[in-house]
């Protein structure tokens, strides 16, 4: 007999996964039903709902995708972009340059504006962009993990409706920290991950699309070329029609569904304060060991901290004595920010006071050490 | 506070998903670790290893894709199928059907050999086929969900390769509940499902290419559509560089390397066995009720039994029934065999002589109520 599975404990604070709450683990334990059981329906139907909250929309067509962050993505891009197509990527981040690449792969005409990592846009700048470019889909990362920087985006989504363009908007790592704010910035096609600010294992992608990006979807000629990620099947399947699409993973609409119970219990935006109460406490405690952030104040998540590593300091080094002393992850720069900064992340059921000190006393040691 | 999910407990007999073994429940629970941490790529690598067994196959290109069984069809496609190629389908199911459609939508030009659902291929035939067709792929569905039938592909896959084509194999219901036997039929690229066989819920494809496949991937001079599904990147994310690709659904790879531990602890022939006897007295049990097998003996699979519904006897009525009498999900047929079948799994931990004897006398019942 091959004795059970034992994983080892760790403290997540890297850019996602981050920790889960006890009652999320206890309900992936939950006896599994059929994937056109009313149940599952049931509990889809809850998911949405407090999925439309966490996004801050009214919008009819929101779900899940059976993918993680990616797949959102991926989900993105496939149903919105045409081949030929011109689409702007406001492109300061990891993800924005996988944006890039997922829309090439599509067959789209990629234009750039390009901005250092860790910058955002003015809406000067975004209008302007948008005006001579002319695009048909524009796209950018609100919740940018490789760099930790917040694009509201509302300037980019008033010009972009003023070209008669669509807006993606990545919000992997806002979604269930802090505002996302669909409606009000004018975000036609949003979508998240389950495993940051949710508070949820990975394996699901929310996802959220305005009447007008559904009213392109209907009107679409071709089909989106993934089949797995087509909207309007996933759609047929989880409303009205309940038509077979694929067997959705129960487990983890399960655990999605009690993550999103203990976020409607603690109540939206006592979570948002909390995230940025144990954000700014940790960057006033990142200043008192002497390391500045790379993001300007304002423009910060409050999910994702990226303090800039002091001169001298071995970046792998710290991240090795980390996980060895105090079994705590946290994750390095991307691109041209290796070396250059942490990403330490403050998220979900990780954001405490608590964590926030453990967080700051390891640093401590291990810079000295 | 809004209360903790409560699910209900089905008897799971079904196509799938399958009912769960309580140690797979309890390893989901365990804690997550990060999707870059060693704990994680050791996991997967067990996971690997006991696939290559369940597949029959030496390829060191096994891998899982994080989505469900869907999401390996997928895979299949957009890793092979390039704009214009011709690809040849054995169409004999609502699978095959799946299949022609993600290749369409991939820009194939399809071919396909038509069979009444139900029925496989002779040698003979598939030679004609592939013979006149000329196609550089073929793909056809070994364990086929919605029909029952058995293909073993050997004949396919000689024709494939004297023409020169790769072949694609649909496994989602024949791994770990028979033999698939990848290497000695000849197929090139097989993926498969965790939810079926495998006794894990959904979540996870596995995957396998055989080294003529890897060949033709590493000269593949445009990327696939798909980035999310893009096996050279996930190879490099799971093999030697683990250069980060996308969030790993962890709870998922933890829940499938406990299925394929129990897997291995029985035994895979034990297994298959147990499977087939439990198929072959169920088989039994329907003729005492009169109900004959829309496949024909010695072409059935021994995870998915379908009988043919008596005249006169109410395909819905009875399911209705079922479930709401002993707590049993069975499926009805789709397509051309709607009204005309039932589909019924004895297969993963489902499949015992207990569970026969539950859904003999269940049925027995419903028939007469």
């Amino acid at each position: 007999m091959i004795s059970a599975l034992q994983a080892p404990v760790r403290h997540l604070f890297g850019p996602g996964p981050s920790p889960v709450h006890p009652r999320v683990y206890e309900a992936m334990r939950q006896p599994i039903v059929g994937h056109l059981d009313p149940f599952f329906f049931q509990v889809n139907e809850e998911i949405r709902g407090w999925l439309q909250e966490c996004f801050g929309t009214k919008n009819e067509f929101t779900m899940v995708i059976s993918g993680t962050g990616s797949a959102g993505m991926e989900c993105a891009v496939t149903n919105f972009v045409e081949p030929g197509m011109k689409v702007g990527i406001f492109a300061n981040g990891y993800f924005s340059d996988r944006l890039t690449e997922m829309a090439k792969r599509h067959g789209a005409v990629v234009a750039r504006l390009e901005k250092p990592w860790g910058q955002t846009y003015t809406d000067a700048e975004a209008q302007a962009f948008i005006q001579a470019e002319k695009p048909k889909l524009v796209a950018y990362v609100q919740a940018e993990t490789s760099t930790g920087c917040y694009t509201p985006g509302d300037g980019i989504c008033n010009a972009a409706h003023d070209a008669g363009a669509l807006v993606i908007a990545d919000c992997v790592t806002s979604l269930g920290g802090m505002p996302v704010r669909v409606d009000e910035a004018g975000i036609d096609i949003a979508y998240s991950g389950t495993q940051k600010a949710l508070g949820c294992p990975p394996g699901l992608a929310p996802v959220t699309c305005s009447p007008r990006a559904v009213e392109y979807l209907r009107a679409r000629p071709t089909p989106s070329v993934s089949w797995y990620l087509d909207l309007k099947l996933l759609l047929d399947y989880y409303e009205n029609a309940h038509r077979y699409h694929h067997t959705a993973p129960i487990s983890m609409f399960y655990a999605l569904r009690e993550s999103l119970a203990i976020i409607a219990s603690e109540g939206l935006e006592k979570r948002w304060a909390r995230h940025e109460a144990n954000h700014e406490a940790f960057v006033a405690g990142l200043a008192e060991l002497g390391m500045g952030m790379l993001v300007s104040e304002g423009e910060r998540l409050w999910t994702l901290n990226t303090p800039l590593i002091p001169a001298g300091v071995d970046d792998l080094k710290i991240r090795k004595h980390l996980m060895a002393n105090h079994g705590i992850e946290i994750a390095g720069g991307l691109g041209p920010l290796a070396g250059r900064v942490f990403r330490i992340g403050t998220m979900g059921y990780g954001s405490s006071p608590e964590n926030v000190a453990l967080l700051l006393s390891a640093l401590k040691e291990a810079l000295a050490a």
